[in-house]
């Protein structure tokens, strides 16, 4: 069997887990990691003996790109890799958007015989999978989505944003029923108060719907913990039964499980016809290590 | 949008869930229900109005059989049905054998240019999709899927066979790790003594491995109620990242989940390339009602 070949698009958080990730499974090998120029030469010791450069084209025979950069730069990356007859995997993660970057890449997918993955993560991504799963179960109901206790990067991007902000971190606390309380830890600047500080953070859109408490602290980097959870709950009905009850939580890192998943998406990239797909649009097996047989034998 | 046009196939405790799943879900319409000879004159009042024949050959325009039969009997309909160019669902459910079920009728499937997905229920069925997301998830680990409380359907079959048993139910109880605990409740024949009746079932094959408690009752019908639970658990790795923390729980009406599962594998069926599949080979999406776009953005 001929080893997935694939290329590593971006060198931060996710991108070290997905080389970890690849190093990991036997049926991949790592074609290069694709950095900008500026980055190229940083002395990074895990990358020894890989090839890094800063353009996909300089690397060879790649099957699929493992797109590791922020989620604003991974459409215009999915366009020009998807046009050299190379797959992709993105983690995009703006919701309302997904439709839309699935409609815009299905076409170059399909035309450039390619097949792009898109939102392949947690949430989106492993979280959209358990929640049409359980609407499967029990077509009527409420799911809820309960994220954390964990670091929201989106959160934390607002606060750092902010005049007077040095280092910031917010955290999401689930309070049930889909309900965040955020929890935000500031370094402050010396011409700033406390108080101008916390009431800008709590003014901020990302922040005046929920219950937020500012809180300034000596160190950021101190409490600093890629750890992250979910708690889905679900009550519905299946045909004309009411109260079935179902709950999936998981506590993960969160870089650790993003890359894994986006590897095991790159693994399905290769199985799929050509075109664009969400997590929800793939069989299961599609995206596992191993033969036909020997999965449904086992999990089934 | 023409409706998916589906049969039932045995009419007993998931034939009857299967009935009430079907009506609850505006896609399909009941083309009718097959039953054996002897129990077509039965006066059941939910069936009036409904087509009520002893071959599916009388039925009009079928697209899907829902096949709410014993699982010994699964295969067998199956074969016949699919050579009618008739799409197949069942709850096959003897582990160790599903895949050569998935082997046998999968030539015929493509012969009849139909659709057989085997094994839909919750376990296996929806459990099986789990544990396959799991293993995407966090591929190196244990999984482990405690069952109950709840009512086991093999092991109360297999006490009632046991000599001096009139009534029985056996109880799943979970302890962890996949243990599981049997409390068997009997009622016991006049002529049997309850020594002789607790050793004969704590020596038969389904309960020699397991911690096994019989409890001698007046009435065991006072005690039954269709209500199951799950408990699957996966600690794991994803990467190079340990101890990644996965579970999922349910408590559910066992025969309405399964019927709603198998529903939605009727509307998937009329969704796939001629063939057997088993759940983990179907795209989440295929098993919901409704279009593309919408699904996506209210779950991705």
């Amino acid at each position: 069997m001929s080893k997935i070949r694939a290329a590593i698009v971006g060198y931060g958080n996710i991108g070290k887990s997905v080389l970890e990730a690849l190093i990991a499974t036997s049926d991949f090998e790592i074609a290069g990691i694709v950095r900008r120029t500026a980055s190229l030469n940083e002395d990074i010791p895990e990358l020894a003996g890989f090839k890094v450069v800063d353009n996909i084209k300089k690397l060879e025979n790649v099957d699929v790109a493992i797109l590791s950069s922020p989620t604003r730069k991974v459409l215009e990356q999915a366009k020009e890799i998807l046009a050299l007859n190379i797959h992709t995997v993105d983690s995009y993660d703006i919701h309302n958007t997904i439709w839309n970057v699935r409609q815009e890449l299905e076409p170059i997918a399909k035309t450039h015989q390619a097949v792009s993955i898109i939102s392949a993560g947690w949430d989106p991504g492993s979280d959209s999978m358990i929640r049409a799963l359980l609407l499967v179960m029990a077509p009527k109901g409420i799911t809820y989505t309960n994220f954390g206790p964990g670091m929201s990067m989106g959160h934390t991007v607002a606060v750092k944003a902010i005049d007077g902000v040095k280092k910031a971190l917010s955290m999401t606390i689930p309070m049930g029923t889909g309900v965040h309380r955020r929890m935000v830890y500031v370094e402050i600047e010396d011409d700033h108060t406390y108080a101008q500080v916390a009431n800008a953070i709590k003014e901020d859109d990302y922040f005046k719907k929920d219950e937020t408490h500012v809180i300034e602290v000596e160190s950021v980097d101190n409490l600093l913990d890629k750890g992250h959870g979910v708690h889905l709950v679900r009550k519905g009905v299946s045909g004309s039964t009411d109260n079935q009850l179902f709950e999936f939580n998981m506590k993960i890192n969160n870089p650790a499980l993003t890359a894994q998943i986006m590897v095991a998406c790159a693994r399905a990239a290769t199985r799929m016809t050509p075109g664009a797909y969400t997590m929800i649009e793939i069989p299961l097996i599609n995206l596992l290590q191993g033969d036909k047989e020997a999965l449904i034998r086992a999990l089934v």
